[in-house]
């Protein structure tokens, strides 16, 4: 029952190999390991265009209630993006600009949070990107303690303090920090394989032809008519 | 209980109805047909201000499963619209650039789709449109047969093979294809009714006055106070 | 049981209050009246990066029935700002753009709506900028009395005729008009503040420090491992 | 554009097949017609372990107006079932222990509605039973009209005049009239093959041997550690 | 600014009324005060055939913080019933057998609550009768203050401290204090008319009889086919 | 990466111990604690006053498959509960009364899942409990590996095999296996200390005075008037 502890020291992935996955995008790492690790589709961007990649710092917090965020970010590193969970569902408006400048002072890239977000214009103005459950300005409290860089649960997801986070348009993905080379390596050749098939597909050949499908269509019964 | 089937051949609505259609906007068409045929609120569009009119081309798939949209893809035409609808609810993301880069090859102007779809980024930079209810990386599988072409209920609404498809910053609106003349006479009256309305309110007159509302708001008893 | 009713005379607040909040921002107007009268988070805009502020013009009106609209507009003075209700949950698109342009010839700035909103492409064309609970195109009727200038219950905050309603990206908060010269000024000197805060946090400084956080964290048993 | 129609005469299945259909439960005629026909799930009970199957006397009306209710009622033959959706969502409340003390009179054994209904204690005295997506009090008007037992969608699904609705505490599945005596068959058998299995899984039998599971799970590569 | 106060002194209605009130049931009283007083669809009672009604002992608290229950309780008294509004959307757990316990014990005859509610089972064995928004057994603080016997807004209505709540198996409406007598009166007589038309619809008449329905709907073009 | 397996042999929590969990109720043990554990608001009994306790037997599958459902079975030991997530959101129907017929040979004493049951009824009369998120009969297929006890994410908390799960009418809580003595005893001593406050609230003491309130809320400001 270790709880309201600060992990002070954890590991994090190169920063070449974060930086290598926030190239490839969430959809194409997705599937370059294995269909796991996606974060629940209501973790919504609150720009657009955007993708980034870090090493998780990860919060828990008690719901309506931002202190660990504080704290949290006096464990930051560059290139960390803060993950926060509180403890129960809660839309409170647990971060805005303050925060933010404070955050990006210490050269951490983004949050990601499964909770509300607030000061979403001057966000977007800073270049701090968010990804969130809800945008909502109510006031969080600074009563309960929580744990800062413990594994968590967020947006149905287990995230470790290290795990690699990309996310862009399409959402968020977590990638476990010891297979984020392999990850990356993946990655890389389906996207390297994806671009042989957008250049066939884009000169009119059919997905149908070039991965075989019409004698399995016909086995399991298809009718034309 | 006609399963697994693909229709070749449909019929589609003329090429000047449809775009015809494109330019009237859904609230229009919406009201000019009787308030009939709107998609369900949920059904959101990737992109802003962008409008689309397609012919239908209908793909029932299981959830989780886009193995159809392959077969579909073969049977489009230009200025075809995908509608795909899984038979039962799912946010999997069954599109994405490379499907996309095949069906603009063909002609097809749009995605109309009760379900997920992924690489958002890149279809908005392809410009190809999309109206869906999730957006979300999840892979899918290529195991059970589904139909093409047969009609099918999408986002609260009963989809013919080849009615039309229109879509706008508002929503989608599905238009019967041997109504779609009528209609769109009836959305180009009604946008010409709109434009005079228009001009009278702009230059100060009441909606209290142009539709003669004042004798009976009195009748049913509204008091100034 | 006082129902049905357009009251005419209200009292609003002064022109530069209202526009003093407008610049404020609904985060600090919400903190600095003591975390009160945030409406809810499915409150969102159609547009981006779009502030204002205006003197509540309410309208309650039957699920499905935009008659009241047209009695409201011709209430309307420059600066109001148009706050509906229906009397039961309903997602049809109760405005459009023609409404929009009767009420912006009146001056008015914006319009909050607990329902649907349509023709959201022309409004924000024409820089009319709405907040609402859903963007659907489904018609609505004119059979139903409603009341307008009452106050009303509008995504969860009460909303007095004449309130002061503050919009931006964050949603929607709601100031008393009576307090809202006193609102203003604690808006101020919050901002002031933060202003402070945000230099010390851009030059390094930590929130645990510059609040004091420490001793509190460390009674209450917080563990750095 | 038909619109606005009570269609007097329509045909419906045999009462021996409707009455079959209802001892086979929700789930089996499920699976045994193709994993077709069911409502979503939302459509829940307001009583607990009653089924009943009936011809289904559709409703199409506007949102928040049970006028074609009582137009509806007129039209019931005994063994019918009303199936109500509104053109639009809604959760009013559409049906009380009035109208169902009239439908009952009628011989209607239930009622579906994609809406909301009221009265639920009452109906559950009277062993009216109900699938709704709401139980609200609202009150409805009588304004709009509509059509009665004409095709419609009700919770995802199209439903026709004469099918033959099936529910129970799993949901509501939908029937074509054409092909209930072939699905019943088709139930029925699966119950008996059921029935097989369930003796066998009782004994402790595995569903991995009597499914014969194994050698493909090896072959997919299923791994035991 | 006036917050977090007690409120001692409250007016009630007559006790006779309330009880008269509880009579009636939800769908009744709605009616008969003019479709007003709903609490949102979302509260549901955690117990099945139960009928109250109170006068509303109003408390308004911070998310997930339940102190000012503790505080409300020491001023119910006998037919009070426990409205509780968090200041934000929550679903902790406010309430279980203890606060329960304390509260029978003072004569409190119910809870509303738009929020969460735990030991579901204790409380339907203690017949204390309860209608929330959640089910969830979150524990909550006692660090924030909040206001007891104050106006709030609670599930979509405002709601004062004295005002008659009555709640039912449909849902929960309220009922102004002040109005409490005429809207009595007024749904006893809407009973009486009711029993009437039940018993003419359960002799066969039709609805579309007794309210003389037929005229209207021909002229308004319903087409009999 | 590993993935595909399944986990013969997982430790367990004495039989005794997790009897006592299940005799402690939901709510104490999530308490008892420190206020972990809680799954999601939305896991719902499909019976009522039915309290369990179990050995987690973790099962993922992919979306809409429940093949894994059959391998895990043979992994069943008495007193196990089945704990089943899919890789992504889905309502299908995973487990009926035919998997619940082999479970309970196996001495399962339950389900809880992420998803959807169907044959509700059924499930009843065997006295096999099920807490899910859905109620649905839509059939699933098996194609697809996944594994059998090895830690999942379900319903917003982690849970590894041989966890206890213990649920009643409040919901669903996770107790670690190698916590769950020091859980009990701290749930005993917490119960034994609500008797007491039971006693001492049913003679009609005040919370207020029982916890000592009194001072810290006049401390806070709290106004009495």
């Amino acid at each position: 029952m270790r709880e309201n502890v600060v992990v002070q020291n954890i590991e994090r992935a190169p920063r070449e190999i974060v930086d290598g996955l926030a190239a490839c995008g969430v959809a194409t790492i997705h599937e370059a390991q294995g269909r796991r690790g996606l974060l629940a589709d209501y973790m919504r961007p609150i720009q657009q265009d955007v993708s980034v990649a870090g090493s998780a710092l990860t919060i828990s917090g008690a719901a309506g209630d931002n202190w660990m965020m504080h704290v949290a970010i006096e464990q930051a590193k560059p290139g960390d993006i803060l993950v926060f969970s509180p403890t129960s569902p809660s839309n409170h408006g647990y971060f805005g600009d303050l925060l933010a400048t404070s955050a990006q002072v210490r050269g951490v890239v983004g949050l990601i949070i499964e909770g509300g977000v607030r000061d979403t214009r001057d966000l977007r103005k800073m270049n701090f990107p968010v990804w969130s459950k809800h945008v909502f300005s109510q006031g969080t409290i600074k009563e309960t303690l929580g744990s800062v860089n413990v594994p968590l649960v967020c947006a149905d997801q287990l995230i470790n303090p290290g795990d690699v986070i990309v996310a862009d348009d399409d959402g968020v993905v977590v990638v476990r920090r010891e297979e984020a080379e392999a990850v990356l390596a993946a990655s890389r050749k389906r996207l390297e394989n994806e671009e042989t098939k957008r250049v066939r597909l884009a000169n009119g050949e059919l997905g149908l032809d070039i991965y075989n499908m019409r004698p399995r269509l016909q086995e399991k019964g298809l009718m034309y008519v």
